[in-house]
């Protein structure tokens, strides 16, 4: 058992009050929140964190990521999109294999860590090394996958759902202009079968789009997918930058999730996805940070606040996207988007997936608005622990990771090299 | 004299080249740059610091700043422009007296310190607490100021220009909307008298540019300026986001500085400034942060990343504004728009106005490319150490500034809380 006291929460159970209340841990789970209880009535703790002051709340959760893609990060920078795509990054994917991406993997984590992210939502190859990367370092991910056929979906459906508690697997395309007909029939039949979810790449590009409507009867991705019943049991899209009235709709009325990657698609040109009108429309959100080879940080604090800015110079207006409506979805928006229904907030009996904001930097004083000053003026700098499950993962610039920093970024630069000589 | 060994250096003396030199330091100078020495041919060091592969190279320089303003950090975000400026930080901003001022600059610099910013032009109301301020720190500044009548602000510049190596004053104004008559002819003259450029916000909406050319006969605020002859020895503009072919012509021929705000441009939604254009035109550029109210970070990293990622959403391609010329801008070009010809690089006979990055970081993994790693992935956590004139006032988290922070925090609260109180 773990005690937090001395200092500031935001719960994020229902609003973005900052309380006084402390926390404590027990195994996994939150198993107390409130006001400071007497000695006596207090439980034998392994460790008591005295707060300082400092801001006890959740982990923000990364809702899109293809966390192995660091080996490309400032590989191909300020070149034509289709020159990083086709002359750049897959030749360099190309050459990753099983060891490279638990390599690399483990460098994505160390990131997520430094940032106070407490899960990613990860779209990528070559699941097994990944999944291996995440419980050898005790960091929880949700898989987005999708394979063809349908055995191959079914069992890796099966598997990662029952392998651990920090994995979970939720069924994905990659996207509509990737995807064969057999991976549609199997994600189809996976999520009629289970009742699932399914979330795709969607309409990150005006081209993506316009091709899309070319090949599919005039229809958009959100409208194709949704044509074949793989959001009937909700899901949501990655990007969503391009979304028409019938898009909007459609998530709308579904309750499907809008995952923004204002980063990626602002260093991609994609676009700036209009988040203030899915505010607007009642769409749920949650923020990713894509892959490092387009970003190139994994940062949620660079999200939030591009998400924010971005939507008052789209706007022309400064008083767009409120930055706790944009907090809120860096942290629940993105554990429920991915089915973390127990990451979501800090309450008891919920996952303790927790960080702990250093409240006594320049960047966070004075004082005046706290959820404020974590999007407008936070930075990883303000990371003073990351949490998963219950373990401290990183505290005070220190990773807890069951390997020496040192080694993972030996191994990954080893891996990249190799890659690049090969 | 310091000695920084045993990492990398990125001089920025021509180029973006890394390379394995060595730099020493006597008292504020660059006494030597180049490959290691034998042990008998190194003199006695009062410090030597391992690098152990970290980069070393010239802090960043906030060629814009209001650095009192943190006070109105997260006091009126997410609300109309009018709103935020008449019913919010100028009713606040009456309140500020001499102490109030010390207070919260010295608050600032905690955070250029925590961010590798080694110097700040800074455009703000009472001066000599924020002289005190960055006397007492070792912290340095060029003072743009703006003072009627004439003798005012001849003494203001002859006073500040011999008070301390550490501190410089360059005439400016306000901006063509808020300016008299008489601060006009005074500036005029001084600049006039003393061959001195001349800086002022410019064109940093397009409301202003409008109503300027109602007021000035057609004139925009460049081509008002210039017509009052205060360009006549260099100078330029704050912000810059609505120049038109005629303004961007007199910079070019001028030499003038746009001096580029991107976070602050996006926050209030003012614009994206056109910065590939300037590129492309041969436009000196330099970055600020501007004041906390309107940002709400004082963070070079914040406005490098910013600057590239808005130039290509505003182009629509990926390629545009390499971040090389962008980290050349926060570094070099700054320390030219403000004069400090002698903080511009790494070289002998320099000022030491140094900063280690750290390399050991997962954000700066792989090693592929350090500039674009620095722009793109870089963050505040990468500040190892900074150091202004030789002297190392920050290092490793913690502050060597004279004074305890925890006072500086404190001081400042009071403040703002008088201030919002009273």
């Amino acid at each position: 058992m773990i005690r937090f006291y001395n200092g500031r929460l935001l719960a994020m159970n229902g609003g973005m009050d900052v309380t006084g209340d402390e926390v404590w841990t027990d195994g996994s789970v939150i198993s107390y929140v409130g006001p400071e209880k007497p000695a006596a009535e207090r439980p034998a703790f392994e460790r008591e964190i005295d707060l300082d002051g400092d801001l006890l709340m959740p982990g923000f959760k990364n809702a899109h990521a293809h966390t192995a893609m660091v080996f490309a990060r400032s590989y191909a920078d300020d070149v034509p999109l289709q020159t990083w795509l086709f002359d750049n990054v897959i030749p360099l994917e190309g050459k990753l294999n099983e060891e490279r991406i638990y390599d690399l993997a483990r460098l994505g984590i160390l990131e997520y860590l430094t940032g106070g992210i407490t899960a990613s939502f990860d779209m990528y190859y070559l699941r097994a090394p990944y999944v291996r990367a995440n419980l050898d370092m005790g960091f929880r991910t949700v898989i987005c996958g999708g394979s063809a056929p349908y055995e191959l979906i079914r069992a890796e459906y099966d598997r990662y759902n029952a392998i651990d508690p920090l994995i979970r697997y939720i069924p994905g395309i990659h996207a509509e202009y990737t995807v064969t007909q057999e991976e549609l029939e199997a994600v189809q039949r996976l999520c009629s079968e289970e009742k699932a979810p399914c979330f795709a790449h969607n309409s990150e590009t005006e081209r993506e789009v316009m091709e899309c409507r070319r090949r599919r009867d005039g229809m958009t991705p959100t409208q194709f997918l949704e044509s074949l019943g793989l959001f009937d049991y909700g899901g949501g899209g990655f990007h969503c930058v391009w979304m028409d009235e019938k898009d909007r709709e459609i998530f709308q009325r579904r309750g499907l999730w809008a995952v923004s990657c204002p980063a990626s698609n602002a260093k991609l040109s994609s676009g700036i996805a209009p988040l203030q009108d899915y505010l607007d429309w009642g769409i749920n959100l949650a923020l990713g940070t894509d892959g490092a080879a387009s970003n190139n940080a994994l940062d949620m604090f660079r999200e939030m606040y591009l998400a924010c800015v971005l939507q008052k110079l789209r706007t022309g207006d400064a008083a767009a996207c409120d930055a706790g409506r944009i907090l809120e979805a860096a942290c629940r928006g993105g554990a429920l988007a991915m089915g973390l229904t127990d990451c979501d907030c800090v309450a008891v009996g919920k996952q303790a997936d927790l960080i702990v904001a250093d409240l006594h930097r320049p960047n966070m004083r004075p004082l005046l608005n706290i959820p404020k000053n974590l999007v407008y003026s936070g930075s990883k700098e303000n990371v003073r622990l990351t949490m998963v499950a219950g373990k401290v993962l990183y505290e005070n610039g220190e990773f807890f990771v069951g390997d020496d920093p040192a080694r993972i970024y030996a191994r990954a630069e080893e891996s990249v090299k190799a890659m690049l000589s090969a």
